[in-house]
């Protein structure tokens, strides 16, 4: 949790309900959620992190929720949702975290990067009657079961109330890139709104492969493409021109001077991106 | 109301007000709306269902404001803008329900879904200068004479004090499925954000069926294409596969797990769906 | 600021933090601004105006926040985000306006049109270390700079305890129309989500083109188009039919009823609408 203005807490101010779902922004449901919370906890106050994620992509959900929640008050109450196995064997979970935030959602790796960062304490299965709605539908849980059991956590029930104990929670792995000789081969992992395109490169393998090749440039390319150049803000680069540097997610970005990259280089998720010391 | 958590309420923090609108999100309209409830009701919660109604569709946006209020506070103050008649003879009104609930919006059939499912009481429309903006413009009542109306309704005003009361309201008619022969003819009425068609054909019809000819399949159909199969969760069909569910709305919807069945079909609002009682 | 109800302020509830960007709807870039705020200052209401502003549009940005802003608490905390140059030279300001607002952002020109309106009092950039986070990088200035400023302005900090003293601040000039015989040349300057065409023609640039020519009709045209009648609201054109009218920017705008003037007539920012006096 690397810069979290943790000094100011302690404020007599509740920490917040957060919503992060893939449920669009067309359709109401949403508000649906919003409004069971606003019955059940009316003095929570509810913020939107996005209802943006890509339809059932659990990936960039589970990465933009570490992103933002690292930001939040300690003891912040997160709703997630983003659930292609809804109404299957997967199980609605709450799980509480060392810093005393609150997850609540499905347990298929979505809440799993960023409880790993705050650290997990304990979790448990959402089967408690008394905290959903009834009846349950089968398509719809985060209004019947996830909103009811964040709002209820919210006025303070405890997280074993809600139902029984689980040892542990899904983890979503998220392959690193892969050392071979003086190249770092890596992927595309998330496309942002702007065509930035996040790979799954870190600054320790880069600066494991730069100390392997003392004194040799680095240079990054988009599968086969031309060289890109690394650099520390997007005003080193020319208008329109490309650039790699670590954004905000502390990965490897490919961006394009106030222009899309994605457009640019016709790359998406899963594109490979290289970095090689120069020969 | 069948399932609003009403067990909870009596808390002392108060109901909040609600948007829905077809505004979009590239705009700042709907920021416009929340300065100027601000500036009247600066200690009210301010919540957005969704601000993505297709534009001008009055029937998704009554679909969606019913599905939604049905989970809100019973004393919330709902305000609605799909508005493709803003100055013209429409009137701009306001409408109390039987469970405390307040309705601000045209009095175009938006708001009837939602208000017949509470109970209506009393309307008005909204006349009286002193809750409005002036001058009023003829292209924005959403600023002007909603938004006013719903904070200083949130703040204690009386119904009756904004304006003349009215004796009914309009209605929007939602068609219902036509019955003929071993066979049940319905319509899609509303694509959610994930592809999913929703159709006119509820549990009851359905029912009705069914009884009619007992222990017979049921099969659905869109338009004359394959029969598709009614599940009770998408977990039952493969991945890709279709399916056919009822879904949050209480109607029948048909889906693709993990996909689209707006894509998949070229579905869309109006397109025809069947169910037949299988020969 | 027109119509600002300001005779309710005076309620003891606090003036809002709101939030204007182009960071779209996809990503948790606006929830980690929002879980800044929350982390300093936890009992402010955060309200998003939109996050919808054309990508690195400045002018548009401008427009939307002036429009937005008048219509907010005299005290609120204005943050807005369109930063093409995050990472160059560009200075983070914030501005103190007369009738007690405060913007944050970059001093690009974004903020410059709310604040002529609200009237400039002081500015400074945004400098000193204690309120922003540690380290601040080189792309996310909205999360680490502004955001933290917003937060710790509203909860009381001094704008001069945030940095030095700035003059002035960097001007968008908004190019009006340019009279030209018994014409007047101007352009689009945005398209709205209904595709709604906002010129830079004013009421009192069409007044005097009107006074000068007295007794004739006035005719609108995109480009060298066919002629488009003035109206006062969208209903004095039949469905379908274009129109111009003053909306809410009070600018001349073109719509379509029941339509888009941007897809009817493949106008976009930039293209030319020219006002003359019948011959």
């Amino acid at each position: 949790v690397r810069r979290s203005p943790a000094s100011v807490r302690g404020t007599i101010a509740r920490a917040p309900i957060t919503l992060l779902t893939d449920f669009g922004y067309r359709d109401h449901y949403a508000g649906v959620i919003k409004g069971v919370i606003a019955s059940i906890a009316p003095a929570a106050t509810i913020i939107d992190i996005t209802h943006g994620v890509p339809a059932q992509s659990i990936t960039a959900g589970a990465l933009a929720l570490r992103e933002a929640a690292r930001f939040f008050p300690a003891r912040t109450v997160f709703l997630a949702v983003v659930d292609p196995g809804v109404g299957t064997a997967r199980l609605p979970i709450a799980v509480e975290t060392r810093i005393g935030a609150r997850f609540v959602g499905p347990d298929n790796g979505l809440l799993s990067l960023a409880i790993a960062e705050a650290g997990f304490k304990r979790a448990v299965e959402l089967r408690a009657a008394r905290y959903r709605l009834s009846p349950v539908s089968a398509t719809f849980h985060g209004r019947d079961i996830f909103a009811p059991a964040a709002a209820w956590l919210w006025r303070g029930a405890r997280l074993s109330a809600l139902g029984p104990a689980l040892k542990a929670i899904a983890q979503l792995e998220l392959a690193g890139p892969i050392a071979r000789g003086r190249k770092l081969e890596g992927t595309v992992i998330y496309v942002d709104h702007y065509g930035n395109l996040v790979t799954n490169i870190d600054r320790e393998s880069l600066a494991r492969l730069a100390a392997s090749f003392p004194g040799r440039g680095l240079s990054v390319r988009i599968d086969s493409g031309p060289p890109i150049r690394i650099v520390n803000a997007y005003g080193e680069a020319r208008r329109g021109a490309p650039l790699a540097t670590f954004g905000s997610f502390e990965f490897l970005e490919i961006a394009v001077r106030d222009g899309s990259a994605a457009e640019r280089f016709g790359a998406r998720e899963g594109t490979g991106v290289s970095v090689a010391a120069d020969g």
